[in-house]
């Protein structure tokens, strides 16, 4: 087989299942007193000090949660709560066009639900925020704005936002500027301090670590309701038990991530440039999209006119190349993309596009895979779609 | 050592650290439409399956979350945002005195910030919620109503509440019961259709499964905001990627705990009473709190007059033998126990309790080891807390 699909999820780490399975063989909650518990509790200190080194962050800045989409929802609304209690004109939410739906989904909510006011950031043609866009707003609006949401790196065509463009923006307004850096992190520079923002979403899964551990980096002086109340773990801004093998993992994937960072980025930005331009010239009237310097290494993303993604999909898989639409978390989802409509596609477009992505353990011979199957395929695609055309 | 701290974790089984690893060699996202997605997917689903049968539920009522604070949070303020929404007269959340801070602080949370106005069902001396005091509270004001919640059984002092009573009394006034049995599940008989609960809280951790599985089991027609937005995963009540390996060993390890649970059941009630005899033979003026008769197995609970059960806990690691002053979540936090003060126990005998909890590789020389270093901690503690008496 030939696993195209890094971004959805990549293999874990040796390094760190051997790590959870280190932990997870020696029992003590982290919040228990005596030596079982001071034991595991040690286990996750030391994570979170390899965490915030390995990030740029301090350790008390490292709050774990479930995953990526447990830290959007709560950087969006226990700050958008937090900054609203503290001053009822902070009502305006902000968050760009091309957000995961973890951030988008939670913002829309806080607008039905929670009396916030909602303004989506327009990307352009390459799916990227203009920090002029944000700078108009703050000066119009800011002191009616309670946290601005932009993606470090977007999970679907893999444009990298203007962060620290961003962050400073906000900073200088004394507005939290909350990012997802899901995809960003382990595959470019991902620095919490120097980037300015006050929080920052991580996973990892994304990066070699196991599904269910995440974390949010938050800035000591950044208010949060909690999202999970209880036992008043990580600051009382999430409760909850720790989890010590998971986070132990976790530990070790960053850094194992982020001491080969440079060295992968380089390998998986050639094989990934090489896959892109075998599949121009296998398919010439495929449509890169996304921005072509501004990119995360491992990404490719094609709309193949006259195709369903789907169906590619679907050819490809039968070939043993696996690929997606889209971000895994709304696939099988007969929609057609928030992040390439964004970006001013039309809906036939959108609805033809297929990501690749390389990671970890990617090489030359998955990109030969997928170079065999696609034309095959892109053309069964198109006889389909043809017939289907309405006459 | 001698770990007497069950309640806070149990230690992983070998079945499910097995499963677990097994699944995490194998990469795929459980949303991707691809193989390697739909083989994660199976694996899921199959785990629902198995988990949803040894609880007596439907596998369409399994909502995985991270962890029992995840699920509580999700069940308490869930339903009361969609009961609210509903009906904009039902306000009122109702909750046991003795319950667990993940939904207490849930609660609390509700009333500060959401407009809830919370009613705390009273416990007798055992911590027993009377039924007739939820029957008389709805009769009065069942219309405002959002949700009930009790726990199936307390995770300090082990009492078991009637919750098929309350449960009954709740649907038949079509009110929301919530039932946190995250103490409950594997050590006595739960199961969610027989109980006529609308959902239910367990972690894996607790019975030998991995920190970070959790699940609420949750009614088909039960309406439930989520906490979690995003890709709409688990019937959009929680979003987040799917954590394979761990729900595939949340499921071993359910499937294990309810297949041993009568022989586990009564091998360590035998080796609780011992324990708890022994305790009353070498203290005599040791006061057993809870219930004789509606108790978890595994707990005994004593307060031990003129002792600080901080004091206490410590003198006992320094022997080797592992023990809780309360809930493992509010550990370190210098509070009497808000279970025992409901209870009716004053400030000086709730601060001189510990907690005892037995579980799945317990055995006579963990309660020997406990009954050799007791009678010294004791009198040291006691003399501690007497050199500390104010004069």
């Amino acid at each position: 087989m030939a696993y195209l699909d890094h971004a959805a999820t990549t293999p874990m780490l040796p390094v760190a299942l051997d790590a959870y399975v280190a932990a997870a063989r020696e029992v003590g909650n982290p919040s228990s007193l005596h030596a079982a518990g001071r034991g595991a509790r040690r286990l996750v200190e030391e994570s979170r000090e390899r965490i915030a080194a390995a990030l740029g962050a301090r350790p008390s800045e490292v709050i774990f949660t479930g995953g990526g989409t447990e830290s959007d929802n709560l950087a969006v609304k226990g700050i958008f709560w937090a900054r609203r209690a503290a001053d009822p004109a902070r009502t305006l939410v902000v968050a760009s066009a091309v957000e995961h739906h973890a951030v988008l989904d939670a913002v829309d909510w806080l607008g039905a639900q929670e009396g916030a006011e909602v303004v989506t950031l327009p990307v352009d043609g390459d799916g990227w925020v203009d920090p002029a866009v944000v700078a108009d707003l703050i000066a119009e609006r800011g002191d009616q704005i309670a946290v601005i949401s932009v993606q470090w790196a977007n999970n679907e065509v893999g444009t990298i936002q203007p962060i620290a463009e961003l962050a400073r923006l906000a900073a200088a307004a004394g507005i939290p500027f909350h990012t997802d850096a899901v995809q960003a992190a382990g595959q470019i520079p991902v620095d919490f301090a120097a980037s300015g923002a006050a929080a920052l979403t991580i996973t990892a899964h994304k990066l070699g670590g196991p599904v269910g551990a995440g974390a949010l980096l938050l800035g000591r002086d950044i208010a949060c309701t909690p999202l999970l109340h209880g036992g008043g773990q990580e600051r009382d801004v999430r409760s909850g038990t720790l989890d010590t093998p998971g986070v132990v993992a976790f530990a070790a994937a960053v850094e194992s991530a982020i001491k080969t960072r440079d060295e992968y980025a380089q390998r998986v930005a050639a094989l990934r440039d090489d896959l892109a331009a075998r599949v121009r010239a296998l398919v010439p009237d495929a449509v890169y999209n996304g921005s072509a310097a501004d990119r995360l290494p491992g990404n490719a993303h094609f709309s193949f006119p006259g195709c369903e993604g789907d169906a590619l999909l679907l050819l490809l898989d039968a070939q043993g190349v696996y690929c997606s639409t889209g971000s895994a978390c709304s696939a099988g989802v007969a929609q057609p993309s928030h992040v390439l409509l964004a970006m001013g596609a039309d809906d036939a477009r959108a609805r033809s596009s297929l990501r690749f992505t390389l990671g970890h353990d990617s090489t030359v011979a998955d990109v030969d895979a997928l170079l065999a199957a696609l034309p095959g395929a892109v053309e069964r695609a198109r006889r389909a779609g043809a017939w289907k055309t309405p006459r």
